[in-house]
């Protein structure tokens, strides 16, 4: 089988540079074409000091070069309306594209507005874009040409949470969400906030009152969990490069009956792991892997946590953009992608 | 003035460590007696790296060497059980007693035993003890011939719950309590789980289903919020040595309302900072200072979240324990205290 | 091809867990046996948070057990002496080994016990063991049935230094060696001094005055490099988890031509990269992969300093390991191996 | 006694942030004028989360706004050039002046242009500059108007080195200086690589060929070693916050009689301890306070390593700051200073 050329655009940030990394390591993809606005004119191996090899020595693109014809797939890891931009480029010169910004997550401009407070630029492509949360929307995945790649948030959240929705065993009232984020979730921007003295030894919560991913969470709760919901979501930042953990304070009918509804739902996945009833994941025991693994613990006669964790870079990013991959070009799922943790 | 001796048994761990730092630097008391059991026989600065000068050269006592008649006040900053046996021993010496470990912080044998899962060594004592919540407590600490030192999460929890209790205002609902906590909450014993290597870059919640300071959160909204509460709480280990986070999801009347509560409260207080509306504080603000800062950031028309940050070793156990000291003594509350962080 | 069963000795340690993650992703072995002392009797995935799937689920055995007839390959990641016996026995079970201890790092006895204080368990077997350096030895080690996988520092130091020796320019003084390590070279007893809040924010020089991977980088300076040279070694331990940099601070002839001489020993090799010149590694750049990166600095008209980095679990053990498998298998020496860093 | 008015320009980086710290806990000075440019017109609360109370709340001001008549002491914490314009500014309104920056650390205009490149602004302010390593130069900081406060590095290397070099038994060779900082040395300005993810669970050397605090180093071995010598400096940036030690790589006669020599200069000193021989310090032990560690170990017959920690933002900059100040003032030279660390 020859090689399917990709692009990746906004090849310079951790996302993007996750993006190269799994492609290196991918048997049947090829990178032919890396954009970077700011560092375009640059090799790639000088601002991304991780590369090697022949891809250290591959020449950034600005983000408006032409993508090469050969081009199938085009990875966007852009900021928000600007991968909107680059989406609508590539699906008109006939690419099939991943976007892993938030710019078709939502299935609507309303909601995208509310969230974004931004008017979207091309609200036409919504009707073609699947949001490529993979265990839940496989069969849409593999026939799209537009996938918008979920949040790192609203994965770790949507994962637990969907079965038990389903299952409608929950009390009707807000699902709080309480989540804790490694550092490199909020990107590779020079900000004087994001330094390394202002972050380590310290954890904070931000993005109040209401942080953009939890329109996502509510608008695919909906999608996928059949209910309407209100999320309550707060996010903290933690000094740590890598890692999400998402710790769900649910109330609801006979929680001592979660755990199978959760082990029904994924048994039979690989990047989804429900640990035994009672021990609780950590984010050490995924970092480097593109697994989310949930653990539940019961609290009480109708209360318990749900606790879920995952690699922001990788199944909250990079990770669950090349499973969505595989699936549209119909490999299987799980090439390039490790189950295990680089651990420690 | 001539100054107070005092003495601290379990003197190597990281909370007698910071009793320490704290006294040596604290005008009006000096240390005359410290006890370590497993480092009896070593200098305090062969065990303690931070020590230096006299203090340093000082020879650690066994945990049931006699303490010199001359001390009049003794930290007890061991584990619980043990703790209540010196603390009767102390007692019984006619000595005052402030108690960092958590065997006086509950005031019937009952929820001890809960928390605990052991009997008390000592139950004889619960009727003099005073729970040392510097300030809902002033009055009785000043009396007090034993103080409990309130625990790390209660501390973080009670403060900003207990105006918001005492105005009646939050819903007959469980309180939800989701605390981060940095590594040194957990004890200098040597744990393979608390090695270097597993904290580093990892976050997860432990302590489930029931964390003992659960009782302790519960027994002292009652006594000081007036209310008998449900708390649901979830803590974790961070990747930080010191510092902890405490963020309440509550729901209720008003929350417009609410910062001009926790305003009323803690207007006058050195020790407790309440950031102007919509700021959240992170735990970088406080680390090194006794401070808790409070923020509270209203997410819908009847939700709330109040995020409390201190430091675990100062106002959540050595910090606050000498605030107790002092008001024992009839000194300036602040005395050997800072209001400001080591920052960064 | 069929794949090649082996088995790992000392399976839960940090070595251990990275071998069996690089095993796991390799496509020509099988793990057919974990052993791991004092964890036996649990599964692999109890004690390894990062694995999952089936080898989470595999029993660790004790070290004693027999290991199955069908395996090829022993790897052992035990300590000092241990090891040795381990190797003995699987070597008379007719299996090839590579040992990551380092017991088989000497050609001699009497080196052995100056470096370890020990008599050697073993010394019969010390004609037959092949001193892993990969680049350096790549024709005895296809051939050899007993590989000692070289240690940290001395990989650390060695592929800088050998070109330099070869040479003949550097001058007739002391070589300096100042190391810094992450945490994880340390290993996962429960130590205290290993512990998260002792390390962390916190650098130290240790192991004076002679650490014992001086006597090996002594050793394989004059069995590589042919020059017998005095090493004066100081390492420091780091608050990170993994991560290897050297300084070495040399002087000799033209040190402008240096570049040059290492860049013709290393051009054509895939896990050793040199930097252009003036640029200097950071060990982020090559963690999560078994490269060792190299910089060289011209100081003056006769001094320059020379820096590698490495991942001291990869190219500083599991990964060279696996370098050494592939050869001793006749494979492509980089299966299973990542050229490019997981970063950040 | 009435307090002493002091102003603080560049209040908001690191060293302004912990001058603040340091004066607020001080009995004899009070903090009279913040000036922080970028920042004027904020809080300095705002701008630095870890004050409370009055100062908090105090207006930073524009670098050339006019210093209030009553100020007696300015600090400077300015970038080099900037600084030695708000230094002449303050000198010639008559007040005296402790400039932390490089400025005033050297005695000629060449040797500041060979290390910052440029032309010093004022150069007419050398001769009356005194380089206030205090536990060298007490004497003539008591009388100095202007005080050029070391850098980090120098006072790191100088320290240990001094006394050696006067006992005249060091060979005349190179001193090798190999220095490991904490991140915060590298200032608050919002850099792409002082990023936390940059820098956590990484180390690199920087600053090559020659780092300009090597001609610092050179100029002070002579003016207080007696000697002249050339330093090969080699810097290194870590993972950690706080924090900087040097390790000097050292040959000459008589190592074993080197731990005397220096306990016979800094017994009486407050800020400067030696370990007992063999011990080597950690940056833990020094983090907080204003101490520096000094260890030393014997490698070989005229060999040894010399090991100095201090924290990077006390005694390597604030710290000596203030105890320059209290000496210029007649103050008792501890005053404001902690001899414990904040440890853990």
């Amino acid at each position: 089988m020859k090689n399917i050329p990709v692009a990746i655009l906004g090849a310079t940030g951790y996302t993007g540079a996750e993006l190269i990394r799994l492609i290196e390591g991918h048997p049947h993809f090829d990178i032919a074409h890396l954009a970077a606005h700011s560092q375009a004119g640059k090799k790639a191996g000088e601002v991304l000091p991780g590369l090697s090899g022949a891809i250290a020595e591959l020449m950034l693109a600005t983000a408006d070069a032409a993508i090469p014809d050969a081009v199938q797939l085009v990875f966007t890891a852009l900021p928000h309306a600007a991968a909107a931009k680059s989406v609508k480029t590539a699906i008109d010169a006939g690419k099939r594209v991943i976007d892993l910004s938030a710019d078709f997550r939502h299935q609507d401009a309303t909601a995208y507005k509310a969230a974004y407070g931004i008017k979207h630029p091309h609200p036409e492509l919504f009707s073609s874009a699947v949001y490529g949360l993979v265990e839940h929307a496989r069969a849409r995945i593999a026939k799209a040409d537009l996938v918008a790649n979920p949040g790192c948030y609203p994965t770790s959240t949507l994962l637990p949470l969907i079965p038990l929705l389903n299952a409608n065993i929950l009390d009707d009232a807000p699902i709080i969400v309480d989540s804790k984020s490694g550092t490199s979730g909020a990107g590779r921007s020079a900000k004087a906030d994001l330094l390394y003295c202002e972050i380590n030894e310290s954890v904070k919560a931000y993005g109040m009152p209401r942080h953009r991913h939890a329109w996502e969470m509510e608008e695919w709760a909906l999608g996928f969990g059949g209910r309407k919901v209100r999320v309550r979501f707060v996010p903290h930042i933690l000094p740590m490069t890598r890692g999400m953990l998402t710790t769900l304070h649910l109330t609801g009918d006979k929680p001592e009956s979660w755990h199978q509804l959760l082990y029904n739902t994924y048994r039979g996945e690989r990047f989804v792991r429900l640990l035994t009833e009672g021990r609780l994941p950590s984010t050490a025991g995924v970092s480097g892997s593109n697994r989310c693994d949930i653990g539940l613990a019961v609290l009480g006669e109708r209360e318990a946590v749900v606790v879920s964790c995952l690699d922001n870079l990788l199944k909250g990013a990079a990770g669950q953009a090349v499973q969505n991959a595989n699936i549209m070009f119909a490999l299987d799922e799980g090439l390039g992608l490790s189950e295990h943790a680089l651990w420690p």
